[in-house]
């Protein structure tokens, strides 16, 4: 659990989509990480970086990757890399992701393509780092089996924000009976070109496609344990003790960053905690990876607010350079126990962040050698 | 129950305000009422009134407003109107409104101040527009007894366009137990000068003072009916032989016009009807106002959408010319029963539209007697 | 010069595009016009138009085309209609353009295609509807020459707006010598889904492609004459008498429909006009399209405003529904001679309703027939 | 022209205000400057600063100044203070500015009362910070003289940020004899709550009261020199030498922050430098600020942009901190000589940045005494 003593050479696939551009502006000026590859489609590959990419952030493309030759995702050419990290497309990220980690490549993923895999850890870097446990399993499943080859994915970005504060209160206070969240979405979390403006300004859009179910579907495995079976077999288990009920409903808003959701949660304990306790409890909270000591997980997960009209996108999303999140309005809910507003940097803990503190936490627990 | 005879008119008490150019531009072409009184403000009393204002309405000031000249807001000003609609604010409503009945005057207001009045009603038209029978009563109880004047509220924007589909649910399928309902409400619903665009422009404003409390109380008053005692007294009587739990999220969303609110619903009865059920209750639904004949009570009450990511503000908020709703997502809700998406234009039904075909109705059923 | 005796069934090309959509819009009210085919690609024929369209208009698509089945653009499908409307895009545009007219079709377009054709007019309608003149001399040179076939094309959103003024301000004070125009465009401008939403919201963009070539090129075929050499032969000839530079400076903004533009003009009078010079001359200004009796022209083509902070699109971009345009902050320019704002609707007058009130022009002056 | 040994004690005065906290932002990790004092209205005096502002930045209030007691701004109560920055609103500064000037105080003022002051050098740093020399004889004609206390104002935020490639072109190729400049500005210009969201959301607004006289008249002055006359009394002689032309359009546009100006210029040298001399004029312009060592100045001060569609706000506000500005599409103008656009941060280089630069600049050229 000690800090790397030399650069860790990463590999980017995806380079110069919104994620991978997002992966580049945190990762060159990563105290471990060096970027050493950039992966994109064919159309990009040859090129240099400045000249493949379409770059949209307001930070100039960092110096160090500015001449780096794009090259096509192919594992070979990212060997020396410790750690891949995918903001690949969907579409492009089954094949790409299943090859580099059969070349023995370390792959953390942004993409939804393995999330649902059953020995692939969906990891909330803040909430269920321990998950990498199933690796083991994972990668004796392949054929061949590997030794150092697997996929860590990283949840959906409307998932990661309401889920933080989730398990800050499930630490604290025991199983969630039942959650309704309703969520403003920013444009950013849909990519580029992504949202149309003639759909969204002056305008909300009452539907994302897939991401309710996700947002269901992805809190039980991720507030979930693993289940060891008599024969030793790992496996999720949805958090199937205590059945959880969750509800969604996605809104697409005229944000450019920051997810705000407006979350009612049901207590399994009776009396449920007031207020104040749940606040506290939020306050209180100090995720794995930041007891690790993980350079990029936030000093505070959680930043609760007392103001009444906080938290806010413009204001809030970059609370710990975005990788913690900002809560407020904490209070009664009058159909279920309580009910507050949770704000989180989609691109940032809900995206490409993510990833990279899954990697320092799989550095700091050995799960990737990095000084042999 | 028949159309009025003769032209009949109307006073506008804050007429250059936001609600004020509203009601101008509906009454402007209005087959019954004719804009006869202007009041506002001692600062805009003698002023033409299209000097008086400072116009924010798409279209133009209608050519019959122009020159009128604007009154204070006094009750012998106002004599021969025989309705008047007050868009006033919360400061200045309570005493004008109360002075105008007291001289006996029919006031049919937007303002909030007597909403939770025992003796008033508040009356979303396309609901419970059998509020009315309460005045009486309410005639009798000011001091000197009255014969002509009274008050009536209408709802707050945002209560007005959730509870329209909740009354379809009830009159179909009995009682509903719990709502719980988050908004995205445009910024017209704050007046002007209003929300500050440095706080909304990219931003969501997670609160909106007082907005929770109002629509969880409204919502029992309006859903409830009008109780009547042994002695013949009535009362409201907030829902309450089946207790109804309502809990609201209220946001500010960077959308000019029209509040777009996502809610879920638990009935009383089990099972709960299916969403399809739902959905055929809403397209059936056929409100009191509709069936007398009020011109400005929209032909059909709901739209229901089949398109996965519709009602959308800016699409569908002049369905009706505002005084519809629309509705879409109807899916079943895994924490309570039924969710759906209700889009209502605040500035129309959730405003003025409300109190105009409130007028309307009155005068149908003879509460006010126009044609002596 | 009379109104048409019958109805006059029009055909509408790229009818499920943005532009197309407002034609269907438009037309569904137009009292001469009545729609009877309507074309797309190969993708959408076959559907009803209901089913072939992502329709994101304000109001319903009309009953009257809902189940209209939508065609191939293929001229001989097309026989029947006395008028083609063209909202195609400039891929398509060239071909079936050309092989409508080689059909003996009256093509409308809005497409940029021909625009530069030296014998097709570019009419602003409230501008050079006598530019109509070259129409014999373009069939006679086509191959086989034609007798009714032949292309009108409408111009650039952008130049249409600022022109209009322009041509009030030479046919009262004789030629402009330099006009510099910034642009502040909106982004249904652009088509859908066009701009993408994170390079507009929060942002400007302060180039498009092309634009700036078109209001400078264009201004100059339509504010020149027609002339006609010994031979009889027609050419337009681009305000060669008294040289007009132009220079443009556009900008997308984040706004949904109304182009503004702040323009500043030389004249060639010396002393030139005051601003109450100007400012009277835009009034009085009377098109010969309105002049004629065309039903889509506006009353009024220019309103002039006296508000120091007129004209915005929000308030002013539905003046004349959309077919006139707003003036203001008419004033002493420093450096050339006067300045102004004028803010005209891209949808409207910068689109359908030119075609469509340029082929109004074409009934009345017996260009097309429509009552054999 | 050493910098300083110790720190610098400073004052803010209009603290809580948009301009105040952003001095305060850039204040609390400057190298030479501490945060000695804070004033505010009487209505704030007394709180500590974080219960007295309503902070509106996306950074946290910076911890040195969440505890200090705010001031009123009574000279008294600065006097240790070395150097004072101003971000009152204009009906403030006057009074206040003078008296602490009379308390031998140094103002570094945003606000606009002193502008158009004969005495008062009005200084957009990486400019005209030669100006400075006016200020012995602003202190000798005071009454009594002074001898430390003096004011200096830096321009209005849209005058900043175009007139930085005019004095770069100025440098390089002489005067200038005409500017048309079109300004799209961000609306935290005009402060907090300044402009209505229902102003500006999907909307332009053409007119900023008393924009274009400020730009047309400081653009004078600051390009100007200080002429001295035979007895040594100095003059700022508003460029007369070679007279030059501004004429300004001013727009409000839904941009948070960040002013876009189109500019057209022209020359008296003939024939004009080419758009590349230009770029490259750009390019090599290094301000007197820079080149003496300031810490806030720009390493860059102006970044051109090769790509057709840049500079664009969201994506160039923050280069070099806000503190440079950014231009592209320098080309040829039809009417003038040359074109460009120049995005310039309105919060940053356009108000607090240039005060601090200019306190900074005064300090290397000891105009204020801080080591004594």
């Amino acid at each position: 659990m000690q800090h790397p003593a030399n650069p860790i050479p990463v590999g980017i696939l995806g380079a110069t989509g919104t994620v991978g551009q997002r992966f580049i502006t945190l990762l060159s000026a990563h105290p471990w990480f060096v970027i050493h590859k950039l992966g994109a489609s064919p159309r990009s590959a040859g090129k240099t970086y400045k000249n493949a990419v379409n770059w949209k952030q307001s930070t100039p493309i960092p110096h160090a990757v500015r001449e780096i030759i794009v090259q096509e995702c192919k594992a070979e050419l990212f060997a020396e890399c410790k750690v891949i990290f995918s903001g690949l497309d969907a579409d492009a990220a089954g094949d790409v992701e299943q090859a580099f980690r059969a070349a023995e490549l370390a792959v953390f993923s942004n993409a939804k393509n393995y999330r649902r895999d059953p020995h692939v850890p969906l990891i909330v870097p803040l909430v269920n780092p321990s998950h990498l446990s199933i690796i083991p399993q994972q990668q004796s499943l392949c054929s061949p089996p590997l030794k150092k080859g697997f996929i860590v994915t990283n949840a959906n970005c409307s998932t990661t924000g309401y889920i933080i504060p989730l398990a800050a209160l499930e630490k604290s206070f025991g199983p969630i009976e039942a959650v309704l969240v309703t969520t403003m979405q920013a444009i950013s979390g849909a990519g580029y070109p992504g949202v149309a403006s003639l759909d969204i300004l002056d305008n909300i859009i009452p539907h994302i496609s897939g991401e309710e179910e996700k947002i269901e579907w992805e809190t039980l495995k991720i507030l979930g344990g693993v289940a060891e079976d008599d024969q030793g077999v790992k496996s999720f288990d949805m958090h199937s003790k205590h059945p959880l009920r969750v509800s969604a409903a996605c809104n697409r808003v005229p944000v450019i960053d920051g997810h705000t959701e407006c979350v009612s949660v049901r207590f399994a304990r009776r009396p449920p905690p007031s207020p104040q306790q749940v606040r506290e409890a939020m306050v209180a909270f100090t995720p794995d990876a930041t007891a690790l000591g993980c350079p990029s997980s936030p000093r505070h997960a959680i930043s609760v607010h007392e103001e009444p009209d906080r938290p806010q996108p413009r204001l809030d999303r970059y609370y710990q350079d975005g990788a913690g999140v900002s809560v407020g309005r904490v209070r009664q809910c009058p159909v279920l126990d309580i009910k507050f507003v949770v704000l989180a940097n989609n691109v940032s803990i809900g995206a490409a962040t993510s990833s990279i503190i899954n990697a320092e936490v799989a550095v700091l627990k050995n799960v990737i050698q990095v000084d042999e």
